[in-house]
């Protein structure tokens, strides 16, 4: 009804981080690059990421946010008056939030291999000045933190308070607490897993075979060209049924059908759940790279956190940290099981460590929605971590 | 070791039904073609079908099994001599088994829409001379049940012992049991549902996705040409997914690689679960068209068995049979909490009914791999229906 222009003024409330900008950090110059996990080696690295509050004199109050799959650096506030939305994890990171910017300067750092600000397959490989394509290496979630590390060094941080993800971003969590163990003093891993079910795996391949089916695929060589759409189209959707649950689904969607009354007896998205994904799938290809997809998933098909410390014991009793670990009764593709038998691990290797199940009908994207408990929860385990 | 040809002898065990030859029936010639439920009208119609055992005098002893959604009239025996192997329920059809062919004449119906037989889009369409492709009409599962009583009919069979199926089948069987009340006697329901949960409806549309969006495709215009190959194995491979489960792919692959000790850092199929996903997309391209998979997913997809009455309550009120509903425990595709829905319901509206959920590692293809516990319960459930 307002004739005006409409702005969005959320930016400037009380619990907003509010305008924020994203920054680069380049390293691992040759002859210097990183050493990946494969033994290749990738440099220069350039890594986005956004911080929000104030570091403190003693440095001892940073927190490193660490993001799911399809996210990045951008996890608090707007990037400018006209952005509609504000980054991924806006109802956790604010002034009063669970991750409280008037107490913590929290980090949040993108991965590489991604496709949002920091090197990965598309990007200029400066020895050939054309896009990597799959001549990018193949990447481990162990390497995306290899190369987080560099960037705390960068930020001359003596220690991270807390490293904290949901999702991939536990699987970050948990590599940051086994291998600088003396950098990270707490860890909270929500919606995660020390290893992927082979079910997570079968998942993973369907979206990458959907997506290297695609005609437009052209073994990754599609950079200006017309991209594989509809194969990473269909990877999301596959994606995105896995992060719901049956139950958030019904409640959601049912059977309801789109716009009719009656069955159309054809082959269009009449129901409205198909309406949803296909929605999904259309918004993801306008935003996020289809090889990112290839290499983001292969990294976390190859998550075993235990593996190369003779098993999950061995790994944890390297950790120094103390651990919170959350995870929910409806997420299918990191089961609480999953979740109990690592904090098993943890407590026979000695860890502090602090476990609640969630009783949540949201899935495995609970760990996005569940903001009041998890509120709750992760404030006053922040308040106890003595540093 | 053996250097003589190894032959297949199993046909000639005594619990198999032996070598066995489909049938077809033909009918619905115009001007009385099928009126569908679309309000289209199909004919004519040839349904494959197999018979196993006698028909006795009084012609009491006729049951009806109603296949899956990539099965086919081949339920039990072999087709040859070189058969390598049987019908897809060989394990419970046959002399002793649990449709023991020594005291029934077991009938297993191939449905239309699909491509094993019957009449289908892969069919040639009489008026054009070419396949239907997409100008075939949309089918239900209760259009599927209307050609199946001209069959019965068809075979001068004055009622069904039994009528009896999984997950598809039991769709099947279940609108049998509420249509033709006066000619089924018992039902049984495996692995099933009173209709598709909308998880259910996303994986079906994901599958059609893939499938349409493979450039082969042609609108559904590939015959004689190449057929959309790709699409329709990672349709396969998304669907054997949700057939198994967390449970028994853990013990079924765990994340072991395949022929391979350590990661090979590229994007080739290297977890054993990935090339199993892959090999079960390959054969079934070999064997089902594309087409039949997008017209019986959306026949699945509609199915809602209470919706023309007001009602599942109602739907129950106008059957007679008594039934037999089994669900496995790890079966996330049609889960435990569906069938136990339809079993209340059920009992509300009169019916007698049993029901048992069984407690298995196999998912929803419990139903074709739960041998021993099923032929148990229905056996006994057989031997105590009246007629």
């Amino acid at each position: 009804m307002a004739t005006k222009t409409e702005k969005n003024t959320r930016y400037k409330d009380k619990n907003s981080v509010g305008i924020v900008k994203p920054k680069d950090f380049t390293f691992a110059h040759p002859p210097d690059e990183l050493i990946l996990d494969s033994g290749k080696k990738l440099g220069p690295i350039t890594l986005r990421y956004e911080t929000y509050g104030e570091l403190n004199r003693e440095k001892s109050n940073a927190i490193l946010i660490l993001h799911a799959f399809s996210g990045d650096a951008h996890a608090a506030g707007y990037h400018s008056e006209n952005d509609k939305s504000p980054g991924w994890w806006d109802s956790m990171i604010g002034p009063g939030k669970a991750f409280d910017t008037n107490k913590y300067f929290i980090i949040c750092s993108n991965v590489i291999g991604g496709c949002q600000g920091s090197t990965g397959p598309s990007s200029i490989n400066p020895e050939t000045g054309k896009p990597y394509g799959l001549s990018f290496p193949v990447v481990t979630i162990r390497d995306m933190v290899k190369a987080q590390y560099y960037l705390i060094k960068h930020l001359e941080l003596p220690f991270l308070y807390a490293v904290a993800g949901g999702s991939m971003g536990g699987m970050q969590a948990l590599e940051w607490s086994v291998n600088y163990p003396d950098m990270v003093k707490s860890a909270i891993i929500l919606a995660s897993t020390a290893r992927l079910t082979p079910q997570g795996i079968a998942f993973d391949a369907v979206g990458r075979n959907a997506i290297m089916s695609d005609s437009n695929w052209q073994g990754g060589d599609y950079y200006g060209k017309s991209i594989p759409s509809r194969g990473l189209s269909i990877a999301r959707m596959v994606g995105h049924i896995t992060y719901l649950s049956d139950k958030s689904m019904t409640m959601k969607f049912g059977r309801r059908l789109q716009e009719r009354e009656t069955y159309g007896y054809d082959f269009t998205n009449e129901f409205e759940v198909e309406s949803y994904l296909q929605h999904q799938g259309d918004k993801f290809v306008e935003r996020f790279d289809a090889n990112s997809y290839l290499y983001i998933t292969k990294a976390m098909d190859y998550f075993d956190l235990g593996e190369r410390y003779g098993g999950l014991n061995n790994a944890f009793k390297r950790a120094r940290a103390k651990f919170l670990v959350v995870s929910f009764s409806t997420d299918w593709l990191y089961p609480p099981y999953q979740s109990k038998e690592m904090v098993f691990s943890m407590m026979k290797s000695g860890r502090d460590v602090s476990y609640i199940e969630i009783n949540s009908p949201y899935g495995h994207d609970s760990f996005l929605l569940e903001t009041t408990r998890q509120t709750k929860i992760i404030k006053s385990f922040l308040d106890s971590i003595d540093v």
